[in-house]
């Protein structure tokens, strides 16, 4: 298991497969870099899904979400790929990536994502 | 009855089962181990059921959440269980378990699993 | 009209009864006491209906919720003694009563009972 | 346009009729009298219309709001009230009028009406 | 691109257009001039949408928002013309534009239109 | 004791007079007329006291509020008249009278005044 | 100890009487009635107290408040026969007592004694 | 009495210039230019002062508050003109200026001034 | 350094101890036994402190806090127990501890202890 | 004035020096890198100074709190090298710097520091 920020994803089997239950896994430490001014954002992220076999190991995820400190992202853009990530990863039955961006420019912007 | 937190769930006859009828617990003094790393967490539970013929005895149900201060257990296998040991014990026509869990790596999780 | 507290619930004509609109009334001044421990419990009551020809006294209202400070009463019961008082007052077209009761062994607990 | 108290409306042509749109107007300005002990009461107002013609003149409305700090009023029978007022004056598509009234007898009473 | 104050708006290409997502923009710094009184007006703007080829570049939608501080405008008038101006630019799959306006005359408003 | 709205204010006697022990009363349906513009205004009154040898009587208290509905009153003078009145009613040892007003002309004003 | 609503209030010693600290006991469970109406009236509880020699035992705290539920008592006076049973029961080196009453005639009332 | 914006500020005698007592008046309307970008500021502004001899006028003050609306004007400077403004209209006995700033580059700005 | 339960708490030395500065810690993960009925209580612990020489470090002080998860503690005591130890390891120059314990009996309690 | 993240900052004149008045700027986008474990902290910044012959550009406080992205710092050491860095740059009158950080290990920290 990794220890170091990373856009690979652990997962550990389902134990309730049987039931469509879900998950919802919030954060407030997603920052990342505008792609056009170098500047940080920072963003709170929400993540609800219904898995099948596979859910996120906790820590993993953590370390996912520290993995785009340095990267430059958009809003948009870094929603949809993190949707994709995740989906990529756990094959959830449905998934729901919601980001919430502080302040740029007297605007709060929120980009919310779904699959399938 | 039993005054010792145990698994046992003691219920009561619904005085009123001719009309569908919800009711809500809810305690934020659910406790258990981390199975990995042996350290407490600490959850909000919120139960929503429609009884059949059975209630639960209020003093029984609190026993219950409290057995789980020495088990090792995920958060989401622990809300499944609390969702088939409820069920089990009182044959609801439906029933709702969430589990609210405090941060954890920066990260808040929730567990929402419905039965039927 | 009664000036005591008292179950006998006093209605007034609806003024009009050509239209289905709602009334909300809420109290947090409901209390009981515990049929087994004999302690007090408290809540808060919230009457939701679709009025057809009568409508409550407000007045009347607030005695008939006081007529329960000496009662020995469970929480799902009385609810469902309020729905079926308040039905047979009023005959309404839709009602729904909702009871929030106090923290007891660290549980809050809310009943929701409709007609029909 | 009046510039008293008045139960007139005044409209303004609605700018967009081609698109339904939503209007919502709200106050806490709302007192009049009850019409059994003569005590003041005091409610907040929502409206909430799409308008079709015509829209209120804001002015107006305010002026219609406060006519009623003299009269004698039952809470649902006001609400219907300024509901067939409105409905008369501005020919809307859609209207829902709600009143939700100050503690009287330890009751916080709303009422709802909507056309059609 | 523009630095100054302006209703032209300019997009960027959507990066995920094969997914229907949500984007949610929301300032309080929209403020613009009584047609009748000339005494200025402040809201708070709400804009959603699900976006096809075209995304708002950020710093634009600033500019365009602040671009009415000079311009007469009625409530309901200047939220469906923000909705025109924001279709047109960007041919959304969906919008929705809110405007949550300042008291005046101790009455709030809230218009909300919507595309298509 | 008198059952309209009244400036006459009702005392009884304090039955502690011997400690210092504070009593403070809050209601938010203080309503009277600007004396420019013949329009409402709406204030919160919160009233802080020591009492002496006498306490207001809370129904005396409320006419009193009450008795405002008619009056032309600036926010200044009629904060002053509160105290005045109150202090020459029961003699407090100490006095604190603040009025919060609604907002008008986008301006929300709050005045205290104390005695001695 | 008691185990039925009493005046008579448990104390257990103090374990660290060395030290000046302070206890806050808190509860919205205060019922009695209105000595004139005979209606009830409810408040919130709250005690600070520095201890001397003697601790509160908390359940016989709970059964000392219960114990009010079928008195006629006045807000002041109740308050301060609370802080006198307290202080003679405990011996605080500094005490606090103030109640906080639900709305009667669209007033709230607070009642804050202290010892010495 | 200006009905236009304008930094002339109108008073009137204060009713009770033998006690003091203070008026507190907060706006979130004040909007001005920054000098360096041109682009807008918006500001809450709260001011207390004790009265001497004047009060303000309510309605002036507001003309006064918006007649910054086009100024280039720095935080800082704008909060010690406002003060100083108001000193030299009414001249009294104690005065307090607080503006509370909106997010430019993440940071939230509040600057407080007194007299004397 | 520990890294289970652990009442022993590690220190590191203080960067900066020329200067008074406050250092508060908070959890809400605090969890300990009821000595007289073994139920579990839980609780809010709030830690202010000037070091002097040392500061704790923060792992062993989660370590700490739950090292009381199987101690029959009455709420009192507990608090100044913490004080106590957290006085001994790290000679503050100024310390307080708080505890804010969840409702048991319609009662919450909350302790402050100081050193010196 | 620089542009890129910096620990250099600018100032401006004080346009006001012969006034004691405050300015208080706060923001929750400061992150920086525990130094033991490499993982990203997150706090929210507070600066109340009283400036004596200058002031913080903006933009450049904003720069430098965006400086520390990078850096390996205490919560402790960080919050004493923001006040000491603020002050050399600014000589102010009075500062205080206060740091607010997210939760880790269960425990939400702050640290306050003062000069002089």
């Amino acid at each position: 298991m990794p220890s170091e920020p990373s856009k690979d994803l652990v997962t550990v089997p389902n134990p309730n497969p049987e039931r469509d239950y879900e998950v919802q896994c919030e954060t407030d430490e997603l920052t990342c870099l505008c792609p056009v001014t170098g500047q940080p954002d920072f963003a709170t992220v929400r993540i609800r899904y219904v898995p099948d076999q596979l859910l996120f190991e906790l820590k993993s995820l953590k370390l996912y979400i520290w993995s785009f400190r340095d990267d430059g992202a958009f809003h948009e853009a870094v929603t949809n790929q993190i949707l994709d990530d995740l989906v990529r990863a756990t094959a959830p039955r449905r998934m729901t990536v919601e980001t919430i961006w502080k302040v740029r420019g007297g605007i709060t912007t929120t980009v919310t994502a779904a699959h399938p």
